[in-house]
C-alpha cells in the first residue's frame, strides 16, 4: 500500500526539527496561574507573518489546536510547510500582506513554549509531572502576554479551531476590549462527555505505561511512547469520521503496510494508527499531552444555558462560528449552543455548519478551505471595515483590496414595498435571507441591527460577503435561538408558501419582533382561478420549468385564507399591500383577485 | 455519587460465578477450524429455557454479543439475572412457554465453552496464545454441532445483536436450511472502519500491556488486567451514543467517584470507565478478548454490494433487520446496506430503524424493548404460522396463544377500486402503507409475495403483527434497493399528495414495478373550484382541522395535470378509475369535474 495520501494526515508537523523562524519571548517570573500554580519564568516561542500597520489595527492572532504549533504557516518557499498553510499565507484567506499574523506555541506545550518538558531555573532540571495544572484561562493570559508585549492592545481578531476555539472563547468572555472579531471553527462550550472519556482513555494509556514512571522519564533511555502512541491513535479516530476513515481504508481494509512497530498491522487502518502513533510520539511529550488534555477537558465557558448566555454577553467582539456536519469530536449542536447564547445575548453573530464528510479534521482540509476560508476572509474583513466607520478614504482602500463587488443591491419589486413599510434604525431579522438582497438595502439605509436566516451554505457565503451577519439555520426547526421581541421587524418574503411548520413559524416570528412581515403568493388571484376553472392546478412558482410535481412551493393559500388564519390566532393585521407584479402597482380593490403577491404587517 | 443507576449498564453479567443451569456438552476432537487450527476437544456450556415440541419446531438459538455467555435469562426468580432477561422468559417477547431457548457461551469465549484459557488436553496447560485463530465461521460451527446434538435439523429462529447479528448473518448464508427466520439486530455486514480502528487500538492496549506476557499469564499472578481494562473502557464508549452519555455524565461530569483504582477518576465519566474496566478484568479473559475481536474484525458478509447480495441469496430464511438510529458501532446505514442486499435477492424481509438515544446498547435496554421486542415477537409468531401453512387447527392454536386480532382488515373506498385493478397471485409493493389494510386485503386475498413500505416505526409495527413483510424506509431517498421489475404492481394509494419528490418515486415505481398504480386527490374536483373561486384554497386534505397551513398534502394536481404528466414523462396509462368518494361511485363522465380521488394504472 502506498503511503503517501493515505498515511499523511493533517498532521504535517515536523519530527522535532528547529523551526527557523521562531522568535522567543522571555517573562521573567514568578508567574502566578489560575490553579494556585507559580512558573518562576515564562518563555513564549512564537511567529509573525506580514506587518503591523501604523494604526496597529491589523492583528490577527491564531490559536493552535492540541498537537501544534506556532508554525501556522511557512514563511517563504524554502521554508517547512506550516500546519495551515491553506489558509495563511500572501493573497490567502487570511492575507498576510493585509493582515500582521501571530502564532505562539501554547503554555504547557512542549514546542519552544513553557511546558512540562522546559527545564526548570530553579531546579536545573525538566518539571515533568511537577509542572504545576493549568486551565485554558492560563493559556490564553500567556498568549496575551505576548500580544501586549508587541504592543497591541487590541487584536483585528482571533483565529482558533478545536482547543484554539476554546481558547478564543475564553479570551472573547474574559478580555471583551481585546479583540474585535473571534473565528471558533469545530469546537464547543466544553467537550461532550463522550470527548471527554476519550481523553480519560488516554490519559490512562499515557499514565499505566510502565516507562511514564511518574512523569519522571526525560533521563530515562524510554519514555512512555506505547502509552503515548495509543493516546494518538485513538485520537486520530476521533479527527476522523466514520464516512472518512471508510473511505480511506475500506477498500483495503485487510492489507496492512509493514511498518516498524510492535503494535498490530494486520488491517490498513492498524496500520495507519501504528505509524501515526509511532511519528507522534517522536516529536511530542507525554506529560505535555496529559497537562493539555486536562485544561481541555476542565473548560466549560458555561454548563447552564444561563450561564452561557451571561458569558457570551460579556463579550464585545463580532463572531463568527463554524462548524462541520460530520465533525462528532465538536459535533455542530455544541456550535449551535454558543450561537444560541451569543443571539440571546444580543451579539453580532454568524453561523455556518458547513456540509462535509472529513470530519473534526476538516478545519485543516483544502478541500474544505473555500467555504470556510472564505467565511473567515469575509469575516476579517468587514471586521476591517467596523474598526475605521468613518475613514472613507481607508474604507475604499480596503474594499479595492478586498475586490469587494459592486454594493449595488439587486432590486425585486417586493423589496421596495417591503422597505417602504419599515421604519428607519429599526432592528430587523430576515428569515430565508437568500443572498441577503433586503439587507443589503437595509443596510445601505442605515439600519445597524440586522440578521438574516438562510439554510443554504452557499448563500450564507454570499451574506458574508455582503458585509451581513446571517445565521445558516433552518427555520422550520424554530426561532428558539432568539429573545422576545429581540427585533422590531422580523421579516418573511416570499418564502411562506416553501415553510412546513406555518404555525411555529409565524408564532415564533411574533415572539421575536414587534411586528412581523409576510409577503407570500395569493392563490386568489384572477390568473390562478382561471387556471384551475380550466381544469389545471394554478401554477404559484413563477420559476421557469417549476410545475406542480417539482415546485419548492408546499402551500397555497389565498389572502381570504391567510386573514382568516391570523383571525383564528388572535394575529393584529396592521398593514395590507396587495401588487400585481406584473405591473408594480398596488392593487387597490379586490385585491384577493387582482393581487398577484400579498404584503402584510402583524403583530399581536 | 450514588452508582446504582449510573454505573450498572447492560453487563449485568455475574462476576465469575459459576451458573447454576449451564450444561456441558462435550465432543471429541479433532475439530477442524475454517483457519488451519485443530482443537483436541470442543466443549460447550450452553442453557436452554422451555420444552422443545414434539415436531421440534419451536427451537429459538440466541447468540449473545462479545462479552456476554449462556445465561440470556433468569431461569427461575431465585436464579441469577440474565442478559436479556427482558427479552425471554415466560410470557415475554420471545415467550419459553412457547419456545423452546438455547444459548451457548461462544467458541473463544471464557464462560465455559472452549476458549484460550481452557486446559488444552494435549498439555494439561491453558491454550494462551497458542489458541488457535478462529473466524466467525468457527464460532457459528460450534453452535450448530451443539444444535444438531439436541436432535434439531432446522431451527424456527436465530436472534443475535451485534456479534450474535454477524454469527446469525453467518449462520443464515451458510446453512440455509438450518433455520426458517433470522432476526439480526444492531449489526452489518462487517465491521466499519472506525470500530475495526476502536478494536485495534483495544488490542494494542492489551498486547502492550507487560503483563499480558506474550499471552502466557495464566500462571502469574498479575495479568494485563490493566490493558483489558484500557480495551473495556474504549468499548464502552462505543457501546453508548454521545447523547447517552451526556444525559448520564454531564450534570455532574466534574464529580468523580472514588473507587479502588489505578486509573483516573476525576470526572464523573472517568470513574465510571475505571469501575467498568475494573469490573471487566474479573470475569473475562484478555486472550478471548483478542481472539473474539480477531474473528469479528475479519468478519464481511461481502465486501461489495455484488457479493452481498450474492450472499443474502443463499440464504432461505425470513428476515428481520433492526437497528437503532443513535447507534454508532452498528449504524442503521449497515443494516440498510443487508436490507438492500435482501431485497435484491427477493427474500422476505422486514426493516425497522428504531428512534433511540440510547447508542449500540439500546438493545438491551427495557425501554426500547417495546418496540424491538414487539417486533421479535410478531416475527416469531409468524415463523410459527408460516412452518404449518395447511395445519389449520395449529395456526388456530397459536393465534390464539398470541393473542392476535381478528384478521378482518379495514376498509376504504379507493381499496376495494385498487384491489380490483390487481389480479391475483401478482406481486405487490406498497408505498406508504400505513398499518397495512391493502396489504391484509392482499394476504387475505392469497397473494404471497407482499412488501409494504413505511416510514413510521409505529405503523412498521402494527404491520408486523398482521404478518406482513414491511420495511421503513423514507421512499422520498428513492427504492434503489429493490430490483428492475421485481413486483407486478407497485402501488401509492393516496400518498403522491404528500411527496416532495414525486419525479424521482414515480420513475422509480415504474422501474421496480411493470404497472405502478397511483391514487390522489383530484384538485380539479367541482367542490374544490367552488372553493377557490369563493377566494379560499381548496381543501384536499378531508382529515378534522387540517387546512392549507397545517395539511401533509405538499401537492396540488388535477387529473388533467397527471395525465399531461404522464405524456411528458412516456408514461402510458393503461386504466383510470374517477371516483366520487360521497357516493363511492365510478364518474363516468367530466372526471376532472366530477371525481374527487383518482386512481390510474401506468407504465412503460
Amino acid at each position: 500500500m502506498d503511503t503517501s495520501d493515505l498515511f499523511d494526515s493533517s498532521d504535517s508537523s515536523r519530527s522535532g526539527k528547529p523551526l527557523a523562524y521562531v522568535q522567543t519571548a522571555v517573562f521573567p517570573g514568578p508567574i502566578q496561574l489560575s490553579t494556585g500554580g507559580i512558573l518562576p519564568e515564562l518563555k513564549i516561542a512564537y511567529e509573525t507573518y506580514g506587518t503591523l500597520s501604523s494604526q496597529k489595527d491589523n492583528a490577527v492572532l491564531i490559536f493552535h489546536a492540541l498537537s501544534g504549533d506556532s508554525h501556522v504557516a511557512a514563511h517563504n518557499d524554502d521554508d517547512d510547510p506550516g500546519w495551515w498553510d491553506i489558509l495563511v499565507g500572501p493573497g490567502k484567506y487570511v492575507d498576510t500582506n493585509r493582515y500582521f499574523v501571530i502564532c505562539a506555541n501554547v503554555l504547557g506545550g512542549c514546542r519552544g513554549t513553557t511546558g512540562p518538558d522546559s527545564i526548570n531555573p530553579e531546579t536545573g532540571k525538566e518539571y515533568g509531572f511537577h509542572f504545576p495544572p493549568i486551565n485554558v484561562a492560563d493559556i490564553v493570559d500567556v498568549q496575551r502576554m505576548l500580544v501586549n508585549s508587541l504592543g497591541i492592545d487590541r487584536l483585528l481578531a482571533i483565529v482558533g479551531g478545536s482547543l484554539g476555539g476554546l481558547m478564543a472563547l475564553d479570551w472573547g468572555t474574559r478580555y471583551p476590549e481585546g479583540v474585535a472579531g473571534i473565528v471558533a471553527i469545530a469546537t464547543g462550550a466544553r467537550m461532550t462527555t463522550q470527548a471527554l472519556a476519550f481523553d480519560v482513555v488516554a490519559r490512562n494509556a499515557i499514565m499505566s505505561d510502565p516507562n511514564f514512571n511518574g512523569g519522571e522519564y526525560y533521563d530515562k533511555e524510554v519514555g512512555p511512547s506505547t502509552g503515548l502512541a495509543i493516546a494518538r491513535m485513538l485520537g486520530h479516530i476521533t479527527y476522523l469520521s466514520q464516512e472518512s476513515m471508510n473511505r480511506k481504508f475500506n477498500d483495503n481494509r485487510n492489507v496492512g503496510r509493514k511498518i516498524d512497530t510492535s503494535f498490530e498491522t494486520k488491517f490498513s487502518v492498524g496500520s495507519y494508527l501504528a505509524y501515526q502513533g509511532g511519528k507522534f510520539v517522536e516529536r511530542f511529550d507525554a506529560n505535555s499531552y496529559l497537562s493539555l488534555t486536562l485544561a481541555l477537558d476542565a473548560f466549560d465557558l458555561g454548563p447552564t444555558r444561563k450561564q452561557l448566555v451571561s458569558a457570551m454577553r460579556r463579550s464585545m467582539c463580532r463572531w463568527l462560528f463554524v462548524s462541520f456536519s460530520s465533525d462528532w469530536l465538536f459535533p455542530a449542536f455544541q456550535a449551535r449552543e454558543l450561537v444560541d447564547a451569543a443571539i440571546a445575548s444580543d451579539k453580532q453573530v454568524s453561523y455556518c455548519n458547513i456540509e462535509s464528510y472529513s470530519g473534526h479534521d476538516a478545519f485543516l482540509l483544502e478541500n474544505e478551505a473555500p467555504m470556510y476560508g472564505g467565511l473567515t476572509s469575509s469575516f476579517l474583513h468587514n471586521l476591517s471595515l467596523d474598526w475605521q466607520p468613518d475613514d472613507e478614504e481607508r474604507r475604499q482602500a480596503l474594499n479595492e483590496s478586498y475586490g469587494a463587488a459592486s454594493a449595488e443591491p439587486k432590486s425585486r419589486v417586493d423589496y421596495d414595498r417591503i422597505l417602504a413599510l419599515i421604519p428607519p434604525k429599526t432592528k430587523i431579522l430576515d428569515l430565508g435571507c437568500g443572498k441577503g438582497d433586503l439587507l443589503a438595502h437595509l443596510k445601505a439605509r442605515g439600519h445597524e441591527r440586522l440578521v438574516g436566516v438562510e439554510v443554504e451554505e452557499d448563500l450564507v457565503l454570499r451574506c458574508m460577503e455582503k458585509g451581513l451577519d446571517v445565521l445558516q439555520l433552518d427555520m422550520n426547526d424554530g426561532l428558539k435561538s432568539f429573545s422576545d421581541h429581540q427585533f422590531d421587524f422580523v421579516v418573511l418574503s416570499k418564502t411562506l408558501q416553501t415553510i412546513k411548520n406555518v404555525e411555529i413559524v409565524l408564532d415564533e416570528m411574533l415572539r421575536v419582533g414587534t411586528r412581523a412581515i409576510v409577503s407570500f403568493p395569493n392563490l386568489g388571484y384572477k390568473e390562478y382561478r382561471e387556471q384551475l376553472e380550466s381544469g389545471h392546478a394554478p401554477q404559484t412558482d413563477p420559476r421557469e420549468g417549476r410545475k406542480w410535481y417539482n415546485s419548492n412551493d408546499v402551500r397555497f393559500l389565498t389572502i381570504a385564507d391567510f386573514e382568516e388564519f391570523c383571525q383564528d390566532k388572535g394575529y393584529k393585521i396592521f398593514k395590507e399591500v396587495a401588487l400585481d407584479s406584473k405591473t408594480g402597482e398596488v392593487v387597490e380593490d379586490c385585491e384577493n383577485v387582482n393581487g398577484d403577491v400579498f404584503i402584510v404587517v402583524l403583530g399581536r
